[in-house]
């Protein structure tokens, strides 16, 4: 395939940089960004978390850095052998791999913990500006879609044409990697409604909310993984509107804003995975005036929502926005939080009408 | 749907008798198993954990069982209206339910926590001899599938029929409910393969394993769902035998054997969710012998897989195998495990390879 191709491209000119500074009696060396806190920023104009441009460069020749150099230069060759077989693993059998092949005839165990190779493993991604699913690497998947959303998915050797609205009461399981090999063949909908919890989305779904509405359903099943993170930003990349659903608690906040903004941890990936454009549906306090029952269905905020609350509002990109504020105080006044399960209180299908009613009035937080 | 009428009339019937009994100026009484472990036995002509016959009879007349009593006829009321109204949700959505309609005029909080609503469905499983996805309430659901297998999916008023051969690199993700509106229409496969881990799912569905050798490719993603479980029970009714492939390790193996046995806490549903015809693949200590670069790749056991081990050992249904015994000798005498992933090492495909070889010799642990 194309990406994967680019991909060999930029780890064989690694390599050739890495020769050429060898036969220029130089120590060979690798430069990547550091993504330690000092250097994860909030960038205003993009609304999103990315890394600053302070710059980690590893040299061979380098008591303390050799072990690390050669290290790099191995989880890239492994990678580069993964992308030309054509074939994908996860990071524990890159782990496995580089046990087997490097751990013999070396004094010193190069790999002994899975620890060591993960952050190496970022380091490429971030040094060569690829995710690590472009190095055949999978990552955990989770989450689920169903709606007017067509793919193509090539994959070992196969093609498959996954049709979202013909999911029946399972939907289609979001994979790991949703670039490569994966392609958009046909998209009929208004928005992207996204549901923190998989017994919402089922409800929502067996009420065929996303037939009725004309929306593409999707549960991240709690925090949004890196492939679903990735399929609604490309979803958002076609115009599409994107609606989070949430319970109102830290938990909650915390998989909108992650979808969002991007978070700290992925800040390397900001670009990729961060949707500045989504915006907040619900579940949220205020919804109390205008849906009395909840009144009754609010439940004690824990220890944690109260901390998280405060939290936000020292994010200056939350504090900024007066809704949020106003949402954020009326939760730390309380004490009480809202679950999007409440909404089934007063009868199943109450659900769809409240999102229905509210996205019809863009009752929306940013 | 024929299940679901089944259901009401059970539930129906449960009503009527408390109804007679009132008319006969007595107090109305429900009867169901005890579920606490001293009423948990290993059934050895069965093979699987069941529940014995003590009985627990609970009275409305009576101080300390009257709510518990009332609490159990308000959830009975609520699941007959859900299937009634062909409409599923969660056990959170039913206690939302009953906080709703039942909180309000009454001095005393009817249902304030969701822990009071869980075991009286538990309740009615048992009384009624149902599982509580017949009560159209849905369980967490994890695992997935590929292979030769069709299924009919009757939901939501759409009827979808799902290749599980087609399903690109997801497969088809197992619902909580594999009964009701469910059918298998097409099974094309010589035997089923459980695989514990979704990374190792994932390269099997890679390299087309479950094409090449025609067998049906599960992972339940860890310990199996109910779903997941109901599932296997069904393939193995269907006469398919069913293969399990874990880590060598605490984990792994009460993965398989609560697949195997079914489990303690869900001792009630044993003749739904155990197969005890289920076989043992590996991951195995005495896969060294076969496959002497394991030897390398074997890592530290942990105190909970020596825990573990110990207690195995103790359990008559698994001391009886003398494979075991000797299996969890080496694990205590070597204090070693072994992953799945390792597998890996010499190269990306061998996980196949050695699957196939080892079902191909019949070398099983029972």
């Amino acid at each position: 395939m194309t990406e994967s191709k680019n991909t060999i491209k930029k780890l064989e000119g690694l390599g050739e940089e890495m020769v050429s500074e060898v036969k220029g009696n130089l120590s060979p060396t690798f430069t990547t960004k550091v993504r330690s806190k000092g250097n994860v920023l909030y960038d205003e104009s993009l609304g999103y978390i990315r890394l600053g441009d302070k710059k980690e460069k590893r040299t061979f020749i380098n008591v303390g850095q050799a072990k690390k150099f050669m290290q790099t230069v191995a989880v890239a060759s492994k990678c580069k052998k993964f992308l030309k077989e054509n074939s994908h693993t996860s990071i524990r059998g890159l782990f496995y791999q580089l046990k087997f092949s490097l751990g013999e005839d070396l004094e010193e165990e190069m790999f002994s913990e899975q620890e060591e190779s993960n952050p190496l493993i970022e380091d490429l991604e971030v040094a060569l500006n690829i995710k690590r699913e472009d190095l055949n690497l999978n990552t955990d998947r989770k989450g689920v879609v169903a709606g007017g959303l067509v793919l193509k998915d090539k994959f070992g050797g196969r093609e498959d044409k996954i049709d979202c609205s013909k999911q029946g009461r399972s939907g289609w399981m979001i994979p790991s990697d949703v670039d490569n090999g994966m392609e958009f063949t046909k998209i009929d909908a208004d928005y992207v409604l996204v549901v923190e919890k998989d017994a919402l989305w089922q409800r929502l779904n067996e009420d065929k909310f996303w037939e009725k509405e004309n929306c593409i359903l999707i549960t991240p099943k709690g925090q949004a993984s890196r492939g679903c993170r990735r399929l609604i930003r490309k979803l958002a990349d076609q115009k599409l509107p994107v609606y989070c659903f949430t319970d109102c608690d830290a938990w909650g906040w915390y998989i909108y804003w992650a979808i969002k903004t991007g978070s700290m941890n992925l800040a390397y990936l900001g670009n990729d995975i961060a949707t500045p454009e989504a915006k907040f549906v619900g579940v949220t306090m205020r919804d109390i005036q205008d849906y009395d029952f909840l009144k009754k269905l609010t439940i004690k905020a824990k220890e944690v929502d109260i901390k998280r609350a405060e939290e936000m509002l020292a994010y200056p990109w939350i504090s900024r926005h007066k809704e949020w504020v106003e949402e954020l105080k009326v939760v730390l006044e309380t004490k009480k939080k809202i679950e999007q399960d409440a909404l089934q209180g007063p009868r199943l299908s109450f659900v769809g009408e409240y999102l229905k009613d509210k996205i019809g009035q863009k009752k929306f937080m940013p």
